[in-house]
């Protein structure tokens, strides 16, 4: 960031290139409005470059987002200061996400580049699914589907996950206060190192990943396994299998 | 509203700002066309600028309705003589709607600045379910999803509903005839004064907002709890729930 | 038609005017499309103005359909000589549609101006709960929904069914050959002179109306109606109710 | 091809005919993914001309995929060395897509021009649900639904599946790589000569045609069916039935 950039903030999020987070920001959430993740200014969006964070405000129709409306903010600042968070650059119209110390705790803690937070009515029907089950409802496991290939293997391991393999999705419990969620999204990173998301409950989802393309993507696929889920219990078929491994027979 | 709009009503109606309420109600139109709320030329969609009303028209495919089906009336000269309904500009294919005494219902007793009607099979859904459940019927309740932060607190009052909080939407039963469910819609405005919406048994909802994003977006929130509620139902989980609150432990 | 339309009978599907049949058609066929209701060149439409009749071909991606894809036809030529059809224009890459007969039945013989057909799989469902249903099954009936008012209330009648009527749509078994349901449809006809549509069991939908707006809609109204009829039977809600009408109480 | 395409490999993707296939795989990838066919770079779509085949690249998000991302290789060059295979022009960005050698086997064993290849959820719910029913759930039937009628009768043969045949689609278990996927989709291919389509359990399906508009057209008429198929379940309606043929009485 040079120092004219913080002499005409705006030039943070002006960018003839769609790739900049500032236009990708709104393009990526208006596709999440005709998915039904963002539904009535509810979830949100935040990319990080290097020590630049750019994050979608609170409040805003999310199909209706403009590059203008952006907020960014630098992680170094960030971290030295978390109680007194200072922007490099505010729009004028729009309060800052509470979604944001959540972001960050992608960001710091797992060096993601991209965090997607959705109020996918799939998401939460796998939550309150849970909730009623016996145990503490507190993960999601779901083995033996294809699309779990969708999903890296987990934190600084290279490679995806496999078909067989069973992925899990750590389940907080939801606060009244959205920001108060972060030690407890935190404390679920700590216990589930290797996880790209944490299901909150009667909430939604945080899915991240190290661009993003791949927070993006796992978020699809997450969504995807959390809808199959659902028509899985209505059909009665249960979420783990036993199933016996296909080799294939040529050498 | 000058004297040089009542020579050229189409003036009221003709604008370059894509915000104009005559611009706006049709693209709102086309959006919740293909949310699947006003099917058929079902439902309806009203915006209020100071004294001016502008109003969608009876029978017209909502997805291509354009600025110059939009009626236009005085909200003051309307006020003084119910009867004998004037309109400032009338388009010339179409009928007023039906549900105009009912929109205005919600700008004169609730001060609001837009309101939605709709279809939306989930509120007709959610309105079955209510008739048959035990009781009369005649209340909508849900509690603990986050989504419900989407609605204004009521009437005149600060801010917006917390997580923990039950909403509660009135139900009044369907008349043979639109314009006859206005007394029974403010009917449900005086016992619930606080709700920014009122469902309509077999028919669908009214939404309204102090403004067009207020308007829209609950509406939006509350079809997401409709389609939810009736999902819920579906998976035998119950919409109000008694949770114990989770509490930050950091100072 | 002028004999110049017959000189060159590429003239009766060029047209800048987006409301011309042969634009409409490939307008409302990309719409249908993504109702899912034309899937895999399933489905078809036709409009007829005066004696001309336009028609989508056999076999065509509906969401990628040109003008010049559209069949012409004279509905008093066709009537005199129902064997050997002939068309005033053809297009070079298709074959006409066996939907054809079905059409011009709802325009001989009910004066319609444009004739929908879908394979909705709401509409299939519908046939398939009637059919497990006791009794024949042969007539699809619900009342008591507010959507029921978007259609006529019958053949050369005045204005729309109202909320508390009844709505009936016969149901035809399905045949082999797709032109044969044309004697099935015509009984139904008789056997039901005010109905605008009949269902077809196992197979989908014929929906007409008096020009391309009321077919159109009436069309949606119908699917709306299907869809909420199987979440009704999901969700155990009888579609036939017998509730009291509410009155207004002022004068 | 000639020597000037191999001197300049990307000339065999750089086309102004939006029916090319450098063109036409982006665009149906595109529609695909707003049908939930192809979520989270899951699914694939490869066509064939002549000796020459283009294929998407692994890992593409679907919907933004560009005729510069595709892959092509020459089938006769395939086939003598199945080991080793070399690519006429790969993009720079990608890796080649683990579905190739099974896009190959619809192109070599059933002369296809087209293979499509998705992880549509009804597909799965369909394997899922066969899984779990008596039986070695190896095979899928459905029979007495007009909608079958969008599949070629068989490899080589002429004409169409009737009405009252029984469409029927043989399921492979899946395996932990994709690839080796290829020896079971080929055997049953042998089992089942005049399939379009194999099913592969938890995983999603593989559908092919003569053409693109046979491919794409079966693929959409098989998804019909799958999602038919999963509601006919949920409400108790079974598959396969016995109904009397209806002829008719017209000479």
């Amino acid at each position: 960031m040079s120092s004219s950039d913080l002499e005409n903030p705006d030039q943070l999020v002006t960018s003839t290139n769609p790739d900049h987070p500032a236009n990708l920001i709104p393009s990526l959430c208006a596709k999440f409005w005709t998915l039904g993740w963002v539904t009535g200014t509810g979830g949100g969006c935040s990319i990080r470059e290097d020590d630049l964070v750019y994050i979608a405000p609170s409040g805003v129709q999310k199909e209706l987002m403009k590059p203008a409306d952006i907020y960014v903010l630098s992680l170094a600042a960030q971290e030295a200061s978390l109680k007194n968070r200072t922007y490099l650059r505010s729009p004028p119209a729009y309060k800052p996400s509470q979604c944001t110390p959540l972001f960050l705790a992608a960001f710091t803690r797992r060096g993601a580049g991209c965090c997607i937070h959705t109020h996918s009515h799939w998401a939460v029907l796998v939550t309150l699914l849970l909730e009623s089950a016996p145990g503490d409802g507190k993960l999601f496991e779901i083995n033996n589907i294809e699309q779990i290939k969708g999903f890296g293997r987990g934190f600084q391991k290279q490679g995806n996950l496999g078909y067989h393999d069973t992925l899990r999705i750590p389940v907080i419990e939801n606060t009244a206060h959205e920001e108060d969620l972060t030690e407890f999204l935190e404390a679920a990173m700590d216990r589930s190192p290797d996880t790209y998301a944490v299901l909150v409950r009667r909430h939604g989802v945080y899915v991240w990943g190290d661009n993003v393309h791949k927070a993006k993507t796992q978020c699809e696929s997450l969504d995807y396994l959390f809808q199959l889920a659902v028509e899985m219990k209505q059909l009665g078929i249960p979420w783990i299998s036993d199933i016996p491994v296909v080799k294939p027979t040529r050498i």
